[in-house]
């Protein structure tokens, strides 16, 4: 194993890095990188740890139940993560095809360390191309009232494949609270416009009418409230008075796709901390 | 006289490329640059045209009335400019300053093409700055209600200057009907938020409390409608979670003296044609 | 047939416009766009028609037959496009495969109006993409000094299949002046640098080495020049002290991606005038 | 005093973090924030360390005394700055004003830390503006072949206003060798082209003949070869072929404000490590 990320966050107080740094130093780790956050307003410390994983001479379990201690006596909100495991990840999908091209192609390319062992959609348009690339797709409408019914189905596949993160590539429904809190912080979607601008449906029509100059595309953490979760990136592209709301929807594609592949790269490197309803981002 | 600019409005229909290019050429115009755009939605048209102001050999009036009777069998809604023409222009302002002195600057560095006859604030705190560029500036404060009364003030100071474009260069007032009609189309206004998100007060706080991970600006026409009028011109900058909120106040400041300088700048080379809600560009 | 574009460039003078446009209108023809540029440095006009292809009411022969008069008396020199004929596109690749993966999607995307009918490489590498696109694919390898035989292989291949448009989707081999003349202003390739910065090979570690901030890709016309041909499009993206060679050439990635499509897209819909050694782009 | 940042570059070694941050733990200082960077190509460890001022319970001498020892026994190339000193600026400029302004206007505004106790020119062109601002404003001509004479008053200037960084703000003379040795790592030049493309003069000229899609500015450090010194800070802005040099001028003069006030910031917060060639910037 190559590496070990603590992920951490606690009230702010004096000489936290060093005794931070000085329990993992004690313990005969190299730490390759450090990055903290003080948030001056809320008086909260955050800092992403990433140590050198040949340096672990005891077992995992071992060394988590020693920091639990540690952690304890210091209000620590943390969490860890090995390198040589690879989340399981579940693509959910509509009838839009770009951003399941785009994290497909990234995942054959090696860019993102996870597995993708399936893809759901309500739609079976998408089916040709989980096959193209060979990766397990359930159909499952959602139709005639029978949303709870499906969602549990959703649920079930997700507890069977072990899955430790859903991103919504353009799944084009609303999932109830239930839903989304049974996988809190572990639900990534990409909204079609620039939160909070455009909330809701149709943005890009919505863009059109209001005639910005700019369009933009948010993938954010979902919660119960729509479009309200906290947001991970964000990235807009020029657009003018020629652009109608089909060649907006066209331009808004290539911003979707690269905004959606960053948010997912900066979870599975274990570089995001939610804090509230925002996010620190250690890049 | 370098240049004439017609900018033109109309229904759109067959020929009129033709129809109106031709008219300009039977007079004797060299047509230096000709923009269109053929909104598809609406079923409009839209025309810049630039025509070499050394081809005039009739009078102006002659000019106009001439197109008059041509315009009214298209039902061509119109204006004309002559580049000979410095229009006068009025600051509004408050307290803060980098609009101000971009402005002032760009207007010394000849980047502005019109005249500055005066500064009108709400509050003394500018004064020294319109003394570095000696320009006269006039302090109308807004208090115990007497609003309409400095509004009628700055009207009439408007008038007596001959004013063609009132610039609100973060003027923390928030105008009446009355007044934003008293020049339709030639007040703008820039937002400190990237509209339609964060309309109204305090935008870079509730930036920071959504978590963006941007922020713009949005130059537009000032309406009845507070922060709902024509946009001119947006744009925006990467910000992050250390980014507190007078961390985004100065780095949006950067982004508003950008946006509002541009948009000034189209209004003055009559590059913009307001379509309802819309602004047609042609840069 | 929905349109009919006219790409022009002549020498400028008085008229031309006017001229022009009732040439079309008097034959009936509804101008749909009509972009223009003068270069007012070589004296130079730009014009680039659409039409309304349902106005045509000769044959194709006859309305370009009358147009070559017309245009041998005004100097222009002219293309015309006819929206129902789509351009066959032959991909060169190597081992390098987003490029070809994002062209390969867009084109299921119906986003590039255009047919590929084979991809050529000089690796099988990349043969396993073409399958999942079920495209043919031709592995050439240069070797031994068989650099000449091998590009009279791809240019039979390229005739054989009638292709109008090479795109050098990261092809890692540099062709011959004779090759590129065989298809003057039809190949276009992608550099993994912002062109003219670090002109010719592994431009991402020279990149390090120079500690920039920014990093970009450029896509330009194949000329006998190496990386000195027309420039189609460009694009940066922000990068630290951080970012090593490999995360250099990973951020590189995407803006290769999306510069490479953009320029096909522009190529594709008859956007581009070459003029000289620059594009006029009509955007 | 609020703040005491400590800037240090060694070779990397385990424990370092722990070590550092311990020792000023250890002697009652609330680390503020601390960022680092690990070039692993060249292994080499670079921190930025802002400790809480009022935690300072001895002499700064004796801080700095006690530090030095520590220091020695690792290698640490460093350096200390305390936030009540304000450094002394000049600014060196010929004919062109936006960069002067800017800087004069961000200053009035707060936004840079320092003192500006004089503008040094080659031109009296200038002289006006610094009028407005009220600074000091020295024309020393270089004429004749006095440039050896010429460069020793600037720096007999520098020495007797205790100057610790020139900015050379569109100063359009090349400074000898001996000049920028003088004062390495504290001369900040801004090159108007996106380097390293364009170096040398006149690059908006050349980057309209190379028809380039974007153009840029860059800001670094002075160093004995003319565009070669490490680099800051770099932006750049789409142009298109409508944009002749005059217009690139234009268009390259809001860049180069931007990108070179952000580079002093930086020089100026004490953000900027030099590491041989390149820049570590921990913003």
């Amino acid at each position: 194993m190559k590496h070990i990320v603590f992920l951490i966050k606690c009230p702010d107080h004096k000489g936290i890095l060093a005794d931070i740094s000085s329990y993992f130093a004690n313990k005969g780790f190299n730490i390759l990188q450090c990055n903290q956050h003080t948030d001056t307003i809320a008086n909260r410390y955050f800092m992403r740890l990433t140590l050198d994983g040949t340096d672990l001479k005891t077992s995992r379990r071992a060394l988590e139940s020693d920091f639990i201690k540690f952690a304890a006596e210091r209000q620590l909100d943390w969490s860890v993560h090995y390198s040589d495991n690879k989340p399981k990840v579940c693509l959910m999908v509509s009838k839009t095809s770009h951003c399941l091209y785009d994290l497909l192609e990234r995942h054959n390319e090696n860019e993102l360390h996870c597995e993708i062992p399936l893809i759901i959609s309500n739609h079976p348009t998408l089916e040709y191309i989980a096959d193209q690339f060979k990766v397990p797709f359930f159909c499952l409408p959602v139709e005639n009232g029978n949303k709870a019914e499906q969602e549990q189905k959703v649920l079930d596949l997700l507890k069977k494949h072990h899955i430790e993160l859903v991103i919504l590539a353009r799944y084009m429904q609303i999932l109830s609270a239930d839903f989304i809190n049974a996988m809190p912080g572990h639900i990534i979607n990409i909204h079609h416009a620039f939160l909070p601008a455009f909330e809701g449906g149709d943005p890009y029509s919505r863009a059109y009418e209001r005639g910005v100059k700019m369009i933009g595309a948010t993938a954010h953490y979902a919660t119960a409230e729509l479009d309200r979760g906290p947001i991970i990136e964000q990235d807009v592209e020029r657009v003018s008075h020629q652009s109608t709301p089909d060649e907006l929807k066209r331009i808004g594609k290539d911003i979707e796709r690269i905004v959606l592949s960053r948010a997912v790269k900066y979870h599975l490197e274990n570089r995001i901390i939610i804090a509230s309803n925002r996010t620190v981002i250690f890049k």
